[in-house]
């Protein structure tokens, strides 16, 4: 049996797009997976490690007939990328990416792809950040993790149904929004939180007894700022890549936090108790999906 | 060999009070517990599971032959135990205590137990409090955990020195800071974070999206919320009991947020990256003790 994807290029071959090859491989939804990438050594190793069966030398040569295009590089980068493959995209090809951020990616590719632009569906798979490079891959890191679609007016139904069957192969459950609402959800419940932790660790680490004050930290410290140890470059474009509503996000926050100062200075037990509880009650009935 | 504490008399046999019971028994430390507490049912289950030789009938033939007593209730309920044990501690009694902060609880001590003040040595072990009750208690729940001590002036070497060698016996790793430190270190470092959780927990909770935020929501959110799923009574009673201090971390805190706001609205990467690189570097180096 043939399989879905004939031909695969992955622009980017670590954690994301290295996982991307090895779960349709072990799907047996892909034929070739060829790689292109700024660092030759981990384009080696990716080959090494079974991600790529071949290194792209010529764009032009690769993306004419692939099925997939995999955009797997951080956001910044993409412009660039679609410049590179806009002129040589074949009429089947499709392109996605796995970007935290939509907006500004889809803006990038506004720009650059020009009437290929119904090829590109927008893509953002939910899966960790912690660790990155080929070596992180692993076949079965979207296995039943969300991957956001958010598709543009002009992709057609096929396309969107194709690129969502891609992510399915490697295991994810596939959700759509637009990519406005994405940015706005994100902002909110990653984006912002990232934000606070690395405020909080960044106010301690200012402080003359900062050393006295890590060593009673405890393990409420450690899970709160785990995300403060997140990459330093990755979160600074993805702040300023989301940018106003990120704003709009620290700003509401300020305000809610103003209302929790009010109720502590004002000694008010019972608004205290009753921010605190509606909190329990919406985080314990939550579980992650 | 005599156990080191012939008789221990504990106020709430749960989480606290009966992890110390179980390790002091464990370690051969202890001859006998008598235990007190609001709740006959958790008592009398404290009593099945090993944690209490017995349950206390009166107060005032159980505290004057004790080596030493432990308070393990919630810290409001601490004053009316001082008024209790008062006029019946005998004369070589220590008095200790498990609560999270230590200026209430010494003020309530010096308000309530006159010139016995000189027998208690105010304690706070950092042992995790998700869970609750006698069921919850653990024989090995302070193995290599921090227990605070906070002496008073008034404490003689000796009486100090029995305290700590009793929360050692329990494979507590013991330390010692005056109230007021205590107090502003764990503003600084548990309280301002479980507020801060708690607050964005809350800000969520009000969308009118909030089930379309949740169902995105992933990893990193799950971290830094854990302890939103606190309980809210205890973060209530931890907040104004501790309000002075934590009410200047909010302000601090505030502050930090508002110079990420600022590099955020300014579109300045490098301040963004400076920040960030400077909680990682911070973050990553810390490793819980």
């Amino acid at each position: 049996m043939q399989p879905a994807f004939r031909k695969v290029v992955i622009f980017g071959a670590g954690l994301i797009g290295g996982s991307f090859s090895l779960a349709l491989r072990k799907a047996g939804a892909v034929g070739e997976v060829v790689g292109f990438g700024r660092s030759s050594a981990t384009l080696e190793e990716a080959r090494q490690l079974g991600i790529l069966d071949r290194i792209g030398r010529d764009v032009s040569q690769e993306v004419c007939d692939a099925d997939i295009v995999l955009l797997a590089t951080p956001v910044a980068q993409m412009a660039d990328i679609f410049v590179r493959i806009a002129p040589y995209l074949g009429a089947d090809t499709l392109v996605t990416d796995g970007g935290s951020t939509k907006s500004d990616v889809v803006a990038a590719a506004r720009a650059n792809l020009g009437k290929r632009i119904s090829q590109f569906i927008p893509a953002h798979p939910i899966a960790g950040a912690e660790k990155s490079g080929a070596s992180a891959a692993q076949t079965d890191l979207y296995q039943g993790r969300k991957v956001v679609l958010t598709p543009l007016p002009e992709n057609s139904k096929d396309a969107v149904a194709r690129i969502r069957k891609a992510w399915q192969s490697c295991g994810a459950v596939v959700s759509e929004l637009t990519p406005q609402q994405h940015d706005e959800v994100f902002a909110a419940v990653s984006h912002l939180p990232h934000l606070l932790s690395f405020a909080l660790v960044h106010d301690l680490a200012q402080r003359d007894n900062r050393d006295q004050l890590l060593s009673f930290a405890a393990s409420g410290f450690r899970d709160f700022t785990r995300i403060a140890a997140s990459s330093p470059e990755m979160w600074r474009d993805i702040s300023l890549a989301n940018r106003e509503a990120l704003l709009k996000e620290v700003k509401r926050y300020a305000d809610e936090l103003y209302v929790v100062y009010q109720a502590l200075e004002n000694n008010d037990a019972a608004k205290l108790e009753e921010i605190f509880s509606e909190a329990r009650k919406v985080r314990s009935a939550w579980t992650q999906q």
